[in-house]
């Protein structure tokens, strides 16, 4: 049996993903292969011996202490994207609540409880004009970041015939190429600003990121522009961000993450950080997480690792063999000679790098024995060594 | 010089509709040709002398005098469609209110003002499971009217990846045929109650549709509904309503028609009905009413009115003669006998009717004389009559 140790409450539909005859699943687990929690801290925890991969229901892993993981040979996974439809329907909710007055109608509308019925309607009537607003259509949308999130949200946005504008920096080809064409690339981020009626930030929070919206920047935003943080607060340099706002240049800011300087604007929508906050999100983390380690633990397939290299291969014989090694010359010819040197014939074999690490999935045509798993070990350049 | 008279402000983009050289276009004009006008009410007014026409910018009529215009052969226009983007873009915003705690969460964080920066974090992170929500993606809408706004709802609301089906016993066949072939149809309101996470009214307020939803089709409901109301709120029997919401039957109900029974509740999101309150909205409303007058005032066609039946016929000739009369027999063979003892050739003709009113463009190779027009005149059923 394998063993997954639980922290924090998971979505049942990711538990659902261990197959019962083969996993046992709890929080009270002493010697797990496998680790997979929510929010819980693991910068404490002394991990177990025999913990082969940990994997975190949700993008961001600042809880759980990756250099040592991977220092120990612990693959580290995330479920990147599995939020991101949770994301874009709130994104979609603030473009429409910066464009109308709809949460200060929605708090007047609260203060007439005690009016009659036949005063209220003709009280709705007078005062409306008040919450007067502006469609998206025909709008331009500035993304900046075109990850799994952000590219949804362009196309959302296409789709409520808003004109879109990108600017990813390091955007991949798979995402480039996911986008539609109808996205119009910015060369850099002032000609978005520059073009764009609303602004919505989808990088992640790196140093790169950190105040990518400050001063400089938000000088260079169209006038009266709304702009939307459902990524990260250090993104936005909030003192910056008031002063954009006081001065107008800036009509409405919706972010995710209060502070105290934005709290009580009438041109800040502040919410607490339910942009990830779904059933359907929670579920769809606990199930790429549960299917990653069991991926991992079966078949030393490794996808969305934030300190391993992604690395999948499909199994076409009975012996596989993973092992993990420092990024180094001559590792590889030195396991390759072992393996010949027994006559194991190699079927199927891929090598991946990533940083100072590379893994390595083989398929054998017949089991390797233990001393040759053992010379393998040996190798002090090799960590991580499984036969599956 | 045609006159215009102004009620209401109206949109400068209706406003610049008619061509300076040709109208007087003012708030203070005694014996208009035609009037544009917002929410004032024309019940009070005595019609002025030649007033051929009233356009209202906006869907409903109900402050002009409809039965006493057609009387006096006066065409009542409005502007349909051209704020169902706004009303659109408003149920979008609806279904995501209902779907998670956007408004608590927001009236949530802006409790928190004279909280540190140091702790705002952590306490929004604490507190944010309680406004977790649903998504939109994978669930069922059901559109109960399917002309200009609901269709566009219905797109929507597939292009969110939601499923819809749509109820509409009076829909044309042309409506029919601009829905999106993936909207399934209901085979009466039960059917669609049963099959929906989410209702959405589109229908107009007539004696059918009053408290269209009340005991008995709300019992229908799929147990956890979210109910939208953006058409009317008689559409809507409250009482009943607040008793569904009370069983749970209705999860959430969110109305642009506040009561006082509605108010302060948190399963019920009440706007100050601002469906239509967008700029785009009003313009788009004002440009139609305008282009109404103007095309009837200059060439007699009839768009969108509600009380005439709606003819257009592209002018072939200089010499157009427009009358209407009542739709009763030979007033037509009447005329044209009268056209053609004088020799007056028709080259193009229309003729319309609705209800008891017919409506009659005839474009005329050489211009009618006027004693052709006052025995036209003289016909006790004609009315209406202009050579233009």
């Amino acid at each position: 049996m394998y063993k997954i140790r639980t922290y924090n409450t998971i979505a049942i539909e990711g538990l659902d993903q261990f197959p019962r005859d083969r996993y046992e699943v709890a929080s009270e687990i002493a010697e797990p292969d496998g680790i997979l929690l929510r929010s819980a801290s693991l910068h404490e925890l002394e991990f177990p011996k025999g913990l082969k991969a940990i994997a975190r229901a949700g993008a961001g892993v600042n809880n759980v202490p990756v250099q040592r993981c991977t220092e120990q040979g612990i693959v580290v996974f995330n479920s990147p994207g599995a939020n991101a439809n949770a994301v874009k329907e709130l994104v979609m909710a603030g473009l429409l609540l910066s464009s109308r007055g709809i949460y200060a109608g929605m708090n007047f509308a609260a203060g007439m409880a005690n009016i009659s019925s036949d005063e209220m309607g003709p009280m709705m009537e007078a005062q409306k004009k008040q919450f007067k607003g502006q469609e998206l259509m025909g709008k331009t949308l500035g993304v900046i970041g075109l990850g799994a999130i952000g590219s949804n949200v362009a196309n959302m946005a296409l789709n409520m015939g808003m004109n879109v504008i990108g600017f990813d920096p390091a955007i991949s080809v798979d995402a480039a190429w996911r986008l539609p064409s109808q996205v119009q690339k910015a060369e850099n981020i002032q000609q978005l600003l520059g073009r764009s009626d609303y602004v919505t930030l989808h990088v992640p929070a790196i140093p790169a990121t950190q105040n990518l919206l400050n001063k400089d920047t938000l000088a260079t935003l169209k006038q009266g522009a709304r702009v939307l943080n459902f990524a990260r607060g250090s993104i936005v340099n909030s003192a910056d961000m008031i002063e954009a706002l006081d001065a107008g240049t800036v009509a409405c800011y919706v972010t995710d993450f209060p502070e105290p300087g934005l709290i009580n604007r009438t041109d800040v929508l502040a919410m607490p950080h339910i942009g990830a906050s779904t059933s359907e999100a929670e579920a769809n983390c606990a199930i790429m997480g549960a299917q990653q380690l069991v991926e991992f633990i079966e078949h030393g397939n490794i996808r969305n690792s934030v300190n391993f290299p992604n690395c999948e291969l499909e199994r076409t014989t009975a012996h596989r063999l993973c092992f993990a090694n420092q990024n180094v010359p001559k590792v590889l010819s030195h396991v390759l000679n072992l393996l010949a040197e027994q006559n194991l014939n190699v079927v199927d074999m891929l090598n991946k790098s990533r940083d100072n690490i590379a893994y390595n999935i083989l398929d054998l045509e017949t089991a390797p024995s233990q001393a040759v798993l053992d010379a393998i070990a040996d190798d002090e350049q090799v960590f991580h060594l499984r036969s599956i």
